[in-house]
């Protein structure tokens, strides 16, 4: 480990255990090698080095976030990340949309017997590596080996505690109508970067998963006292469904302008040849914010701060809905480039199967 | 619902969706139904409720225990539970194996494509159920969907936040020399329970799981101020791995006697045949307590009072060891029945996989 960053050899013998073998999740010796060279030793701290059932530490001042995530994405890596980096920042990114700093993460494995014991370690290292990133801890966790066929190499589950150091209530009955929605960067990277690899496609330039931690993003925002009222990461379902279930949660009307939203060139024609909106394509590091209008000028300034936010803007804004009236449900609207209107829903079917 | 206990009716029309697609974990509209119409109702709490990326709850006074577990278990149902069951008193005993109170639980679920939907709605009615029983909310969640083959039906991941209300560090590094160490029932029946229907296995009286939540007995231990030093669940790997387990976080030679370890008949036959030994066969409501000897009896007691713990009794103690002689490492030793001594280690295969 000449840089004391990336540990060259797997810990495990590979010449002993090529692949992962179901003894690995029994309960027994291997098992408690696995724990012992493996993961204990890449996500050292003193909590998970108690090696008890659970890690039981002070509990911090102010309210707490819970969340969890399970990662399947196929295939295991692609450009710009793995189920491992993703497994990290899905679950830290969902405290940050609680507006949580994060703390501690719980990461369960479930592994097909045969995944070469090498996969495993790149994956762990990946972790190691974005938990440090992204400022927390893996305190405890979990591992399970399924036998060959009845699992697809790996599956991770992270959970997350992160804690709310302020007063606000983040969520979608908060917003309000006048409010404006923030979008953190240009979307559909994540979707696309996992598509062509799955698809055999390639681009002229490669396209590269925007997997990132927001939590230093989201905590900026709270820091500087601006009056929050939702925000939320763009994952499975993408922007538009993001937008929807906002928009329901608090009976209000979205608008957004199509021209607004910012779309890589490259990842408009990878879109175009799946036939895919970019609209609904997932992201992993990309979120909108909605606040009071007055204040999206100080927003878009402290996102734009930071490398993952440099191409943030305005999309759009909120206006009242009537339940009662047909023509005025709660909904989203997006201008088009022509001037025309229309509605976005949720989609109906499967768009991007496995994206995360 | 006349009883307001069991909804006979799966929510989703079975008619229209007999099993899971793929789409029900894609983020989009069927997602949407799955989560409002079957694990939304089930689970209903005012933090679920929220439909946020996380939940965010008052942090309660005391120190917090962080936990999570996958379970794979094959086949989903067996004799005395399923997965569901497993899922919730799982999470809730790593807890209570911390000396915490479980307060929240996280559920994340990878379904694979093509599971009966009723499957998937027994399962969620049997957590409702589980979670009702143990005192803890479910409060936040995950759902992804794998290609057909890629997956077993179902695997659930939980993870757990209890609350520490006293000041005792329970863990293998607290245990004493002279402590007792106190089994709270008899040992093996999950493990053969589940093996049973695997194998196609008939006995002439059917064994049931033990599956059971423990938090209520390890909660009564700690209001009675005894003076615990380590509690364990005795899961995969059984008592032999937890007892190996804290003889060497302790440093310590835990001695047991055979003759005290309960057994029922009909396990211990089942093993036989099986060619398996109880000792390392998982329980999924049985746990080992260390404390001052001068306290067994006081803790025997009280775990007696419980319904899990009927046949609880002191099957040894522990003694001094030292690492530097060969003759006196850490270990555990087991007296027999005819009186020879012999070290009981961890297993090194594979005893019995996906038993949880």
């Amino acid at each position: 480990m000449p840089d004391g960053d990336f540990s060259l050899n797997c810990p495990i013998p590979l010449s002993d255990y090529p692949h992962v073998l179901l003894a690995h999740g029994g309960g027994g010796r291997l098992m408690n090698d696995l724990i012992e060279r493996m993961f204990g030793p890449a996500f050292a701290n003193p909590l998970l080095d108690e090696r008890h059932d659970g890690a039981v530490f002070s509990a911090p001042q102010g309210r707490l976030a819970f969340t969890t995530d399970s990662y399947v994405v196929h295939p295991l890596f692609f450009p710009g990340g793995d189920i491992g980096i993703l497994a990290v920042n899905g679950t830290v990114n969902d405290l940050a949309m609680c507006g949580a700093r994060p703390l501690h993460l719980a990461a369960a494995f479930i592994i097909e017997e045969g995944l070469p014991m090498e996969t495993l370690w790149r994956v762990t290292e990946s972790m190691r590596k974005a938990a440090r990133e992204a400022g927390v801890a893996i305190v405890t966790g979990d591992t399970k080996v399924v036998d060959r066929g009845k699992g697809d190499g790996l599956f991770v589950t992270t959970a997350g505690i992160g804690v709310v150091e302020h007063g606000l209530k983040i969520a979608p009955g908060s917003v309000r109508e006048g409010d404006a929605v923030v979008l953190s960067g240009d979307i559909g990277r994540h979707g696309m970067a996992v598509m062509a690899v799955r698809e055999g496609l390639s681009f002229e330039s490669a396209i590269e998963s925007d997997c990132a931690p927001l939590a230093a993003v989201t905590g900026a925002l709270v820091s500087d006292g601006l009056s929050l009222h939702c925000l939320r990461d763009l994952t499975r379902g993408g922007l538009a469904s993001a937008l929807v279930e906002i928009a329901q949660g608090a009976r209000l009307r979205v608008n957004v302008r199509e021209t607004a939203v910012p779309v890589r060139e490259d990842v408009r024609a990878a879109c175009e040849i799946l036939g895919l909106d970019p609209l609904y394509v997932a992201n992993e590091g990309r979120f909108v914010c909605f606040l009071p209008a007055a204040e999206a000028d100080r927003a878009l300034s402290i996102i734009r701060g930071f490398p993952v936010g440099k191409g943030a803007a305005v999309i759009g804004h909120v206006a009242a809905a009537n339940s009662d009236s047909p023509k005025m449900t709660p909904c989203v609207i997006m201008t088009t480039a022509v001037g025309t209107e229309r509605i976005v829903d949720m989609f109906s079917g499967e768009q991007l199967p496995r994206i995360c």
